[in-house]
């Protein structure tokens, strides 16, 4: 195996018509349409139906697909009994990771519950599930989770807050769901993908790609961001940490990318809503001791915050618990992954790659008597 | 992307210690061992020790794994509650699946819940659960789940036929764990390896690697094997609808393999202990009917029976249900994903590759009122 190809770096292993990430160093394009585009203009439900369509929404489409998700919100009773078994230490993704796996149970993948109709669904349902849960653990109360918002930032915000959201928080919080929606082969789609290739269902996929992106080196590295930004109470104490941390060779979670060399084009779309809340609420301290630590990692090693780094300041402004940081990630991924699994289904072969073999040679058997 | 590398055949991916799989066309070997020399002396057991830790097991350390093993034939009461609400037309692997991810939120890895600790646990984890579902939802039967086997096989056998299994029966059932326990990169594994590589936990790349064995691509290749073969009433029949689907170009499954190219060296293990069942019955039909199928795909194409194929015969004669095949497979490939999980633990890199881009070029954002 050639040394450079550990973890798969810079190596091609397939075809996607969905997403360009980090042509010439930077760069991010759904369906051909920029991030910046998208994330300026078009609201998150548009951009999910993009990239699991292929094609923008007109206002008829857009109006169905609405509908869809705000039939999603409901949750089968059967549901509701699982999720009051799951302690309240739980990881929040290991209780979206369990849903999703039940309801692949109640309501298996077929001709009348097709793919696309669960992806319609999951976004909403994973909304419902997690709040629902939440709100059982920690009041033992039984939410109501039909919002009937009709966005998924909306539907989120009701269940978290128990009010119609205020209008600019329900922005912010969409804005970063675009930025998340997809992101070519990154470990969770590839992940959906090897799953896909042996014709297994669509919730094993996605099942697959939530357990994947919980991972600190993938989506979990939003939470781990907002613990860092937790630990210091100022600017220079940030400043002295960082610079410690960069010391000791630590990994600075929420900074630099496996395929964005120069920059990550979402940050400096997802860093001004941050700035905003934090003016909004009057409250900058948060804010300025992020800056410190992109500033130090900058001027230090030239590495630039990514996504993951501003948006859980945009979710700690918003007041969203650190734990369901990367659930809304799952929440968000939902579209690409449906895209990635779709596209690998039409276009299908077993992912079964091969290893070299580095261990012991042929060797007879040793009865156990004879075990040292 | 180089045409041959759909699907990573023939691509080297990483390296490990654990098998060689088809050197030369045909072979297997576990940490060095022979497929052959482990099926006739070694228990699984004795195997799943092998895999897990690198060597084989002395007395002392397997009687301490065996005792591991029965502790862990007990189920925690909030995962009898979560399986009583999986209705009885669920895939069974769905139930596992669910299973498995359900006790990572009640017992999650920690310092005192070790990968190890939670690998030596599923196995017979899997095993209680899936009767307790079955005896649940077919028999309305709170099932006792603590057997005392002191074996996977015979713990497995125990709860489905409700007493202490025949010597012959367990060996066989033991002898087919043993052959599905590891096989490299296969696509399960790899999900697995993915999953692992963002630092993400250990129930997360397992219930990831379910999912994938779920395709019948992979390990739902027994349970649609034993379908073919059961459409057919006597060998006349098998032959010519072998033929007919030849020549529909079907795929038939349980045949030929993405790695060996000659021969499967399971095949050799599994079919006389077919051959031996269906004897002791007095019951050749299926046996017979299996060989007829056999001899038509190696005239016609040369293809040869893979595992799959006549460990389906071996389940089938144990009175096994068909869908209880492919979670079997599970039980004994958790050894080989445990020992995948922590090779890639002990030398981790992100596995993230990249993908050739063959979307729509850079295009103009267009208003939803102008959408057609």
């Amino acid at each position: 195996m050639d040394e450079k190809s550990g973890g798969l770096a810079g190596i091609t292993v397939g075809e996607t018509a969905i997403s360009t990430v980090g042509k010439k160093g930077k760069g991010l394009t759904y369906r051909g349409y920029s991030i910046e585009d998208l994330a300026n203009h078009a609201r998150f439900e548009e951009v999910a139906y993009l990239l699991i369509h292929g094609t923008l929404p007109t206002k008829v489409e857009l109006n169905t697909y609405k509908k869809r998700l705000i039939q999603g919100q409901s949750l089968p009773i059967a549901i509701c009994r699982v999720l009051e078994q799951l302690p309240v230490k739980t990881n929040p993704m290991d209780v979206l990771r369990t849903a999703v796996s039940t309801l692949g149970c109640l309501e298996p993948e077929s001709l009348r519950h097709t793919a696309e109709f669960i992806a319609d669904k999951l976004m909403s349902f994973c909304v419902s599930s997690l709040l629902y849960w939440y709100a059982f653990q920690t009041n033992d109360q039984h939410l109501t989770v039909i919002s009937e918002q009709n966005s998924i930032a909306g539907h989120f915000l009701y269940l978290l807050q128990g009010h119609v959201p205020d209008a600019e928080f329900r922005k912010a919080l969409d804005v970063s769901l675009i930025l998340y929606a997809e992101h070519e082969f990154n470990a969770s789609t590839f992940a959906a993908r090897v799953c896909t290739s042996t014709e297994s269902d669509f919730y094993s996929a996605i099942v697959a790609a939530i357990g994947t992106l919980r991972g600190p080196l993938h989506g979990g590295a939003n939470e781990a961001a907002m613990k860092m930004i937790n630990q210091y109470d100022d600017v220079p104490s940030a400043e002295a940490g960082t610079r410690l941390l960069l010391e000791q060779k630590a990994v600075v979670m929420g900074f630099g990318h496996r395929v964005y060399k120069e920059s990550d084009p979402r940050t400096s779309i997802i860093k001004p809503w941050a700035k905003k809340l934090a003016d909004r609420f009057g409250d900058p301290k948060k804010f300025l001791i992020a800056e410190a630590i992109e500033r130090v990692m900058w001027d230090e090693k030239k590495i630039f915050a990514n996504l993951d780094f501003y948006s859980a300041l945009v979710y700690f402004y918003l007041g969203i618990p650190t734990s369901f940081f990367t659930p809304l990630f799952v929440i968000s991924r939902l579209s690409g992954w449906t895209a990635h699994i779709r596209e690998q289904r039409a276009n299908n072969r077993l992912i079964r790659p091969l290893a070299d073999y580095i261990g012991p040679d042929p060797r007879p058997y040793v009865g156990i008597s004879e075990r040292t």
